[in-house]
């Protein structure tokens, strides 16, 4: 396949490796040239160095991960590496020892990753070759609010975020807690308060766009269905919701996969798609709520992964992805 | 079946209804005398006062359901009526107006229900023949917070409630959002903000017990699930939230039915039983999160009217009703 | 649109005319002209005939969709009729009074329609302009069968189909039944034995196949899923499975969609395709069992529509259509 | 407790172990004196001799169960023991072989257990001290026909069973197949023909009803529910249906727990109960279908258990157990 961008998927057996290969395979610009199985959490038995590309996707465990990234970085400098693991996403070595109870595998990498949260850092992704992609919770929390703190169009000091998730998003590697028998009929909260991994993340970069030491509420839920991630997200400030909608709607006016609508979406709105749509309502005096929805595997990981591939390269944004209404 | 209380239901083919006589026809002190199948939704055809009982439970629409409460209370003022239609909840006849949209349609009666929210209200449902029994949501928000208001543990100026229900808190009439290829695989959020019926209600008990006006943020979603509501009570205050575990467990001390755990509860914990169970965790600075968890079908509706029936009686509280570990 | 085939959909808003839409809409040689809302098993208020186009997709209730084929077939002959209903599938009005209780809406139709059981009949459909689109169960049965029957593989006094279905395939206007609350967690089995519509349309395709009166036992089943059948198989005969196999793969060797398999297929194996994958077991002696598997709203309807659309139009007869493994 | 039966569980933490428990524990003549908690497939540590009872339940896994039976007999013959697991089904050490694939565990005692589907061996299940409770399809399948095959009334030659099961009759063990993500949404038959290894118990049942060698076909499937069997069992013979209702209809007389219905029965109508419901409809001449429906894990597995001990030890039958209408 002569022109086609040589790419490879390290972990494609997992929910997110194999939605990443399947699009991967549709690319217009992209030959798939090699996959490896060892998803689930498992260690890949190779290096990984055994395989040339001009683009690697990373789905490996967090720990391992960002040890194949410095390996393939140093190997292969001109190729492209897109880490979808945690292990590239956090600031410093301190918040990885904080939020993953370990020392980082490969200090001298981090600071070095572009953090893929595409529609935020276009410019940054575009001349990268090492892509950290984000956190699927963590896009459906950053991509509503990055916008309104930025323009401090809301208070900083007081976000709470209650989300709720498919469980893919929890991985394919056997648990008991994962079992149909035990999803079904059911729903259940967990790490509440400030104990989910992706609150690092999420404060990182709402610290960002906000100027100032952000300290968010973060309730994440498992529901009984496989994809999808709707957060509703309560925030406080000066701003009439239409005005924060208002303000989201002109920054994300060029981008095709972030959409304000009218009425909340709903999982069966994203599910399939490489959106993210949001909404905007007035609550209690002073304060708003807005919801997210995303399809955990696409633009809170394969997706977002595909786009940012686009980026780096500088095809088209949509290339190879599920475009809404075309 | 001498000495046992001649008990009848109106509106018995909805999903409480069901679960009502469900309930009854087990109660130890109770004789189900009759049951009516006009629920979900439609008006019966007769007055309800060819029927005579010492007991009767209104499973029927709003603005239907108060005509019978009046009618019945007239004709047999001895009877027992337990109105589990949203029609005596509000204090007011302005309030029912701008929550329901309709005038209140037995004006006379607004004013003389006891609230039967039975663990806060135990006294004065014990003397009373007309209980309005609270909505499903409603309870899963006020047992948990009614405690923290009244001994000012927390805000009463910045309390939000993010609340997931099962399908059978829609009620049984065929529409088309509630089919089963509709809400199979999603989550949709509606009534955002302070649009829900039951924010009027909660808002009421809420501010009675903070001696101030609460103005809530309350967001309810639609689970793909039949039963259980499993709300998160994003909550500030000064008191930190083992205070607040403290107060609730002292509070609930005798009541068989509600308990302090320590992990968040899960709606497979409660569903099929009579119990509330709640979880408070520290958050952001200031913040705490506090998760309930009931059967909307039981202590949300059906089982709850069975414990009120009780403590009008002066019977156990538990009789008839499932109690968790005997 | 210049050189696009001009096209339209009556009954655009039930669960297959919505999937047809979609199909249409990205389909390379059509324009979409219009689409009529009347889904739902109403029926429309207007004629159909104010709409002019080259094909016509009739998603319509029966009893009124063989009235818009008869009307739109004198008004536009050169145009092609596509009726997703039950109205043209049976052979005589006797039949259609046998399995649909009524009499035929427009008696001088039957027999003009071409049954559209793609690759069975690609010959028939290519030079048709009235497709009666088949079954979504008989669809299931018919596939595996008819090439057994020709060949005389199989005893056509003896066959047992257990099928199962989605509950897309019972329509999308509000049946109680239907609820989310009545169809999760549970099975049902209905109208067993021959009772079920499609009975009377497999009976008649087998007889022609079999060249003999065919008699089925047929028992259907509503799954707690939206979408997919999976229909079980249970055949006698002289020729061991292999051999059934052998035939099977045979006749479906030029079809992309029809593919034969070695284990049993699932549900996920074909929502969201065009497929049909048939798998062959050995079972008691002088038994074998057949498992076929299809989406409800694809091969089952929508898109065996567009195949039959291709098919009648000259077109390559994956246009427009998923298709496993490109 | 004085008076009361001192009982233990071995296997505590499966789902069948968790329902036993739950049983007991209600159970008016019993007391729950251990349980230990290895259920899960995996090999308890202690020898089990540690723990005296007058009544043992086995929620083992196969090839350790009977090692666990052979012990208690040898240790405590006063003391009753009901094995739940597979390995004292089977009516010689052969048969163990080819369905099993392994040696058997404890040869000395096969053939001293009594098979214990109580409606069918009442008599024989009083006066043992060793009871192999049925599988679940088995069960199923066993409670429909066994009656009609002793009576002669349909062919013994020509059975064909198509049954679907929620997944916790496959276990608590996390196996990727089990998950949530790749069972919801789908349904997928398995063991296809005569592989399953229910085929061995159940034909060693029939054949000696019709006191000829019974060669099944028989495919189960898995559903994306958690509880529930629903069989659908295809027979031939001169007997119309009414006269196999019939025939069940007196063999059940005395039965609180098996009874004929009209329509079919659902998941719905059994789970959280103890009853067999059997439904009989005719279908192509000479043919019948029957359905059976019951919940896997109580009159599939801890129900039956009970009722086992309820007839060994000369207690009401239903004692223990939720009896359906009171």
């Amino acid at each position: 396949m002569p022109g086609k961008l040589r790419t490879g998927v390290f972990g494609a057996t997992g929910y997110t490796g194999r939605e990443l290969v399947r699009l991967l395979e549709h690319h217009p610009e992209v030959e798939l040239a090699f996959t490896t199985g060892s998803g689930h959490g498992h260690v890949p038995h190779e290096t990984g160095l055994e395989r040339e590309a001009s683009a690697y996707f990373l789905c490996l465990p967090h720990g391992v991960s960002a040890v194949f990234a410095a390996r393939l970085r140093q190997a292969y400098d001109h190729a492209l590496v897109v880490d979808l693991s945690g292990d590239l996403r956090l600031p410093d070595l301190d918040a990885y020892r904080t939020w993953y109870l370990q020392e980082h595998p490969a200090p001298a990498l981090l600071g070095h990753a572009t953090y893929g949260l595409s529609e935020v850092y276009r410019a940054r992704i575009a001349g990268t070759r090492l892509v950290s992609n984000p956190g699927c919770y963590a896009t459906s929390v950053l991509l509503p609010l990055v916008p309104l703190l930025r323009e401090g169009l809301i208070d900083s000091g007081d976000i709470v975020v209650d989300a709720k998730s498919g469980v893919t998003g929890a991985g394919r590697a056997p648990r008991e807690e994962l079992l149909f028998a035990e999803v079904a009929d059911d729903l259940s909260a967990y790490s509440p308060g400030r104990a989910h991994r992706h609150v690092g993340e999420i404060e990182a970069v709402l610290g960002e766009a906000a100027g100032a030491t952000v300290e968010l509420t973060f309730c994440p839920h498992l529901l009984p269905v496989r994809r999808g991630i709707l957060s509703a997200l309560y925030v406080r400030g000066a701003a009439p919701a239409a005005e924060l909608a208002d303000a989201l709607r002109q920054f994300y006016a060029g981008s095709p996969f972030v959409r304000l609508v009218e009425a909340p979406p709903r999982l069966s709105d994203v599910v399939g798609t490489n959106d993210c749509l949001i909404s905007v309502h007035a609550a209690s005096p002073g304060r708003a709520v807005l919801f997210s929805a995303l399809d955990n595997l696409l633009k809170g990981a394969a997706g977002q992964a595909v786009q940012n591939l686009n980026l780096a390269m500088g095809w088209q944004e949509q290339a190879g992805l599920p475009v809404h209404g075309t």
